[in-house]
């Protein structure tokens, strides 16, 4: 049944099993049809392409040798299983990749039964895979159980727990190591090193050394034939010590490969080799960034996540018409990254490219300059990211200051406690992680940071709604988790030009603080602006005064909030607007008296209902405003908000202007009081 | 100056730097008095016996060869710190330790200038460390950095995460690796089995083979002789392919030892020539837990942590009179253990050694008989453990089903992630940790377990206050963490009797589900004990009606608030009580039925006040009972509860009948409200 790839993909995609007969220019056609899929879909929608495109021939291998529908296949972080969602097709159809209501960007248990265990954070895939394996051995099946993962996830703390569990088990698990070499600078991780075959040791060159001088002073005349057959041996050896095959068997694995990545044949070899092994198998597989599409493989950086430049403007979106898309055109790559050419050599002292321009537009863009600008007056300030210093803004200041700039790579855990014992030994760090993936270091931030009172800054990105990344990539927590830590200051600025007010502020406390922001655009003031009041630790800013009701609304949602109050005004009520800018130390003075002044208080946060800012709130008017103040509130469900647009998500909660507005009129017809 | 080895201590304590000038007779005579001073007080406070004697001589080579008030040591987990504890001599004095106001048994920042960094959590001393050293090379300084980690804790990932950083970067940092080969079974972790030289490679022997032959045609004359010659640098060869060095090297370090961790001259000497180099080196020490004291070295898993069994009776405290200890004497080791000979092998189906005997005198006892009972017969129940399936209690359950019994070690991320995987594929895994350590696995809870609303049950041990151990070990955040996470159901049973049900209830559920309860001895129910209602989804449970006030009490602290009820009862006052039993999803209606009943709650927990029991129920009440209720709280502080023993810690906070008495009659003077 002849016909063009694109063809061929339909036949596939109605029918998966299809791929298991396919020969080798069928599948060579097959991946060329996904790959033009792939590019076709994320240039309109936005999504994750040089990895997607890097790991097309490997899944088109694995859906050929394996049956993804019963075997277990879980792709770690889940950038590069598009392919997968392609071949394994599910509604609503890939084509409304990461479009509400569309296919979601990551695995997902509840999308098609192909997705076994669902991903976006990194590291994961080892210990879920394994899981499925012990499950197997226990319920007698036969499936294979395999991780596909990354070399930038691989460095996270627990992909390494779980290699180490599985290697000593001994059970039937595949780990395909997808090695495209980028997502980790060379300087940081040296299994990365190591695994990529850079390693010679000195003691090995020594011990050759020392081998000939023996053969030549034992038998002169015949030293150099035995020496050449050595030298074959020593190759054999020489791999055995230098590859990753000694490193991998240490950790209990059969190593295979290196294999190219991009050969289907050799793909298929290899899968088919492994299919007949029962232990833990490491299958090393080098892999391309954006292979097949000439722009993300020349420069895989840039094109590793994209907005989805044509999402704004023509893009379908599954059951309803487009949205406007909320992610800013072009906006920085979401994970993982290449660290800067940083704290290995001292680059040139480059000035920074925004400084005194315009104000800043994006939270993220205010932050990175008021490092840059910060690290030039304070020579104690370092900079701590794991595998984000582009997406947190930091790009200048690691170029700038490489000497205190570290990117540990994908280790979450370890950048908290590196930047603890920085501050334990007198240096000023400021941590930069996004909010969803800072939650990986939670004890670290209470064990290492909080009580022992160091004084480590966390600038926390990506906090509240993050948009077409959906669930697993919201900010939804940090406020409740950030306010368990005994002695921290958790604050959130208001816009992007209070950002670097309350950095400042949080740079001059003694203990630990975590300022937070959310991805994307900042509000802009209102012309003429409101007065200012300048930060101080645990006082909030009274932005509008009110009789009727009082709206505490904290970081992101204070523009939004006022904004409501103002057209509540033009109705003839008038609410107070309360800019909390701490949820701990809470303001609990302004925040009283103001409840008790107009006997309702709103709070408005793009964090959980639960323990967060209305946590806060509702703890303090249990116990000191009794009989005297209803309360009610906006923030995000216990259920989590699905992936679409930013603007969507937030309007979708309740967190705009109108939402506001609306739960104001609400709270004022007292709708809230039960019977 | 002669004298007694106790002599020499008291002068080294008194003059730390006096160490540096001992001769090798005099460390070990101070290495013995150490250990005298140790065994001395451990018997009469408790504490980590085991391994602290383990490093007693290591401890000592380091204070020899190092400055601990200069260079930063940094003790992993903190359990072998004793003997740095004794030598950095601090008040109030090494015999107060674990006491009241007394030492703790964990390094402290503010205990010591010695004290280079806190610890408790295991795997944390290598981020720690390399902080410092890169704060010191960023200064100009010329301290050493070194961290002293276990074989347990290196599995930890991220210590894996912190060697692989260290290892890329290249600077002056020292790992001392303290192998004691006891803490993590041989089957968990593949690193372990290769660092503890266990492993020959096939690949190896084959080779070997291969060389021989070669030899023996092409000069069979001489071929033996060369082959002896061969055998002596493939001696060199083996122990570089098979020994750690290899190993150490992919991850960057400089590979040392193994040496004799109890010989103080070559402890000494190796710690002379690592003094010499300014690179990553991994210093492998060897040392018998327990050394020096038979009965430990017999028996290490017992000795390695101890209640303190004469502290009850005549323990002087620091500056008070001896209280009454809190822990149960002989109560099970806390922390890393051996895991049990599990999950290798196919044990005897040995009967449970209580079934069917007396109540439960522990709620950990209480729930190692749930899980044997269970697991007979429900065949899909899996245990999962990170290091402790004895201290959780899964002893018997591992004995007896040990392919469905699996310790990770120190691995409580990759232990969630199991689990989850597990349950993904059809298992019914329970996954037993300490409320402190689950902290680890937070972003696991989230990302892996609640968003894909996976069947995974939480058996969370040692939640609350949990005495000696202090600040880093308490449980006090998991019923906030826990109230975060979509979809879970968070229970805690007001006796160890009640345990059972509401695991069964967890295990009945669709989703996942955490059930936690503190250390020691379960409350024990009056005699005759009041109506008991069966435990059902979100519902609490109305222990005694009352009309002045309502406390809402959970877990732990439910039977002291009845108590406290019927003691206010004695004084004409009417108190009711509610076992929450959940904190999640929360009893919406009991709770506030009786709260607008009695127009007065009291909520009482062994939580933080921020964002559990207390914070639930204030956001219940500002929302749906505005206007017509007090509310009062009893819990824990944000700041860290002292070590000392449990009982005087729960009435430190008011968890005990007289504080919940105490709090009721103050609210309902009417203290709480401001004017």
């Amino acid at each position: 049944m002849p016909g063009t790839p694109d063809d061929l993909l339909a036949r596939v995609a109605s029918r998966p099993e299809a791929i298991r007969d396919l020969g080798p220019d069928d599948l060579a056609d097959l991946a060329a049809a996904v790959r033009r899929e792939i590019i076709r879909t994320v240039d309109r929608n936005g999504g994750h392409l040089a990895s997607s495109l890097g790991a097309a021939d490997l899944v088109v291998a694995l859906h050929h040798v394996f049956d993804p529908f019963t075997d277990r296949i879980i792709f770690d972080v889940g950038h590069q299983a598009y392919a997968h969602k392609i071949l394994a097709a599910r509604p609503p159809g890939f084509r409304t990749l990461r479009l509400q209501d569309g296919v979601s960007g990551f695995p997902r248990i509840s999308e098609s039964p192909a997705d076994a265990f669902g991903t976006g954070h990194s590291s994961t895939s080892i210990s879920a895979a394994l899981g499925c394996a012990l499950a197997r051995d226990l319920r007698g099946g036969g499936e294979r159980a395999i991780a596909v993962i990354g070399d930038g996830a691989l460095t996270g703390g627990m992909a390494l727990e779980a290699l180490n569990h599985a290697g000593g088990l001994r059970t039937d698990i595949l780990v395909v190591f997808n090695d495209n070499r980028m997502s980790i600078s060379p300087n940081v991780g040296a299994i990365s090193q190591y695994l990529s075959l850079k390693l010679t040791t000195p003691e090995h060159v020594l011990l050759r050394e020392k081998v000939k001088g023996t053969l030549n002073r034992i038998m002169p005349q015949r030293g150099k034939r035995v020496i050449r057959r050595l030298q074959e041996a020593e190759e054999a050896l020489k791999g055995f010590l230098v590859s990753p095959r000694s490193f991998m068997a240490a950790w209990g694995f059969k190593y295979l490969g290196p294999i190219d990545g991009h050969s289907l044949p050799r793909l298929v070899a290899a899968l088919r080799q492994v299919k007949l092994l029962r232990r833990p198998v490491f299958l090393h597989v080098l892999t391309t960034k954006g292979k097949g599409y000439a722009p993300a493989e020349d420069d895989p950086l840039s094109f590793h996540g994209l907005g989805g430049k044509k999402a704004a403007a023509d893009a379908p979106r599954a059951g309803r018409p487009a949205p406007a898309a909320g992610a800013a055109p072009g906006e920085a790559a979401d994970k993982p990254e290449a660290a800067a050419p940083a704290q290995a050599g001292a680059g040139p002292r480059a000035p920074a490219r925004h400084a005194a321009a315009a104000p800043p537009r994006t939270y993220t863009e205010a932050f990175g300059r008021f490092m840059t600008a910060r690290g030039r007056s304070d020579p104690l300030l370092c900079a701590i990211t794991a595998a984000m210093s582009q997406g947190t803004g930091l790009t200048d200041f690691f170029r700038e200051f490489p000497e205190r700039s570290f990117d540990v790579g994908i280790a979450e855990q370890h950048a908290v406690t590196l930047s603890a014992g920085l501050a334990a030994a007198g240096m000023r760090p400021v941590c930069a992680v996004y909010s969803t993936f800072l939650q990986r270091a939670f004890d670290q931030l209470f064990h290492d940071v909080a009580l022992q009172g160091l004084p480590v800054v966390f600038a926390v990105d990506r906090a509240g709604l993050v948009g077409e990344d959906g669930p697993t990539h919201h900010g939804s927590l940090d406020l409740s988790y950030l306010r368990l830590l005994p002695g921290f200051a958790v604050m959130a600025p208001k816009d992007a030009c209070e950002l670097a007010e309350l950095m400042d502020l949080a740079l001059s406390l003694p203990g630990p603080a975590a300022v937070r922001w959310p991805r994307g655009a900042s509000p802009q003031r209102p012309d003429p602006p409101p007065p200012h009041t300048p930060p101080a630790l645990g006082k909030a800013e009274l932005m509008r005064e009110g009789g009727d009701l009082t709206v505490v609304a904290v970081g992101d949602c204070a523009w939004p909030a006022h904004e409501a109050a103002r057209s509540l005004a033009a109705d003839g009520i008038s609410c107070g607007v309360i800019n909390a800018r701490f949820v701990k130390p809470l303001d609990e003075q302004l925040i009283l008296s103001e409840a008790l002044r107009t006997g309702r208080v709103l709070t408005v946060e793009d964090n959980s209902l639960a323990g967060g800012l209305y946590g806060a709130v509702a703890e303090l008017l249990a116990a000191k405003a009794p009989g005297r103040v209803t309360a009610a509130c906006l923030g995000l469900p216990d259920s989590p908000v699905p992936h679409g647009p930013q603007s969507w998500q937030r309007s979708l909660a309740g967190l705009d202007a109108e939402g506001i507005m609306r739960r104001a009129l609400s709270l004022l017809k007292g709708d809230e009081v039960p019977a």
